[in-house]
């Protein structure tokens, strides 16, 4: 593999931290190539502005638009630049962070909204069709991401009726309008609950989970969440009556 | 109303920009009381640092803990009091935002990450019973929210089949996990889809609709979600048999 880790974790002694530094050993182990991004780390500016793109401020800010004429002219900022490099260069990236109001921290969600513009991993279209490739296809198919999160709430409060609200329903926003969305596979979820009453007993064989989880990422079989081009939805990008027949909710994205 | 209008949007020539002018505008007119948070024209930092508590760089940083001592203590750093005060000033909030990669921009999430501390929006515990409380009981509790979220993608495909996900579902992290979570009485969003395509000729009636909705908040029926301490959930918190029953999936939090 050739694998990209981006941690978001304000504190590197900490689960996260150690959970880290356990994936990155085994591959380093067996002999696979990694870069990381520790958000943190590199105190990562979060905030799209026009100075991602040039914009001239007397004019009025037009994101999608600006966003592509300066991907496509290599005009985006250094550090977003530097970001799209790493993803163009791995085959599999994985994604770590403690949950946070039910989402990514804000350095994480901001890792998102300025790197992944329109012409990179969103707003590809098909030269032949002009059809915008989107969930399984586009800017970033070919690749595989998983998502590695810390959760303070426990397992039952977050499964599928509990309280939080079911924590893959939670995390749809990111591995289904994110991930998905741009193209790229996406493994089950590392979903490590109630870690405010983890004790480092426990540790031991967390570790070990995660190492088999990261060692297995380009064999393990993807979330099989549905193809825009798979058929499944009409030509209104609504799902087909005969699938999940009269049933709602994100989980009818998933082919069961 | 004592109104808090936080406003997460780049540039004020926008479609956001003419909505928020004209919520705020009605409110104006009609005697009601607000104050603005303008995310971007405060260069809010949304990225939660020990330096937000006063950490010891050399320990090791726990959140929870140390944000939870240092809003008792009123060592919050500034930026976050003066929002605080804000919020506990206000009856009503609205939050609002162009929906990027299915949820709010970083800027917006790190103003939750940072305030919603432990002990002012999370962890508050009854008195009497030492029971922590959350969802329609908390910190926040009695006041009112709503969301105005703007979205690219048509209204067919964030609808309950549609191939983004049921708009509903995909703002349950903000409306459930975070606004109802803190105690407060969460409003029908106000979502306009399709923004890439509106012509300005459909602005007049948006407004319109708009100042309705901003003038109803104090007399609206809100979101029906469950609340922790209706008796709808077991000792473990998970949804009991009877509520829903055989179904999964965010939509059972809510009664029909």
């Amino acid at each position: 593999m050739r694998l990209l880790w981006v941690y978001a974790h304000p504190e590197q002694r900490s689960l996260n931290g150690s959970l880290r530094d356990e994936g990155l050993r085994a591959l380093r182990e067996h002999g696979h190539e990694y870069q990381e991004s520790d958000l943190y780390g590199m105190a990562w500016n979060p905030v799209v502005t026009g100075d991602d793109f040039c914009h001239d401020p007397r004019t009025r800010l037009s994101i999608l638009d600006e966003s592509e004429r300066a991907y496509r002219a290599g005009r985006l900022s250094d550090d977003i630049r530097v970001e799209q490099r790493k993803i163009e260069w791995a085959d599999t990236l994985v994604f770590q962070f403690p949950l946070w109001w039910f989402g990514p921290p804000a350095i994480l969600k901001g890792w998102f909204d300025r790197i992944f513009v329109q012409g990179f991993a969103q707003g590809v279209t098909d030269p032949d069709t002009g059809r915008t490739l989107r969930y399984g296809n586009g800017g970033l198919a070919g690749k595989r991401a998983m998502v590695i999160v810390t959760v303070g709430a426990n397992s039952a409060t977050t499964g599928p009726r509990g309280i939080h609200g079911d924590v893959d329903e939670i995390l749809f926003p990111l591995q289904h309008g994110t991930l998905w969305y741009s193209g790229m596979e996406v493994l089950d979820p590392f979903v490590v609950t109630g870690v405010n009453r983890l004790c480092s007993a426990g540790f031991p064989a967390l570790a070990q989970e995660l190492r088999r989880r990261v060692l297995s990422l380009p064999t393990s079989t993807p979330i099989p969440f549905r193809a825009q081009d798979s058929g499944d939805y009409d030509e209104h990008l609504v799902l087909r009556e005969e699938h999940a027949p009269g049933q709602t909710g994100l989980k009818v994205h998933k082919r069961i």
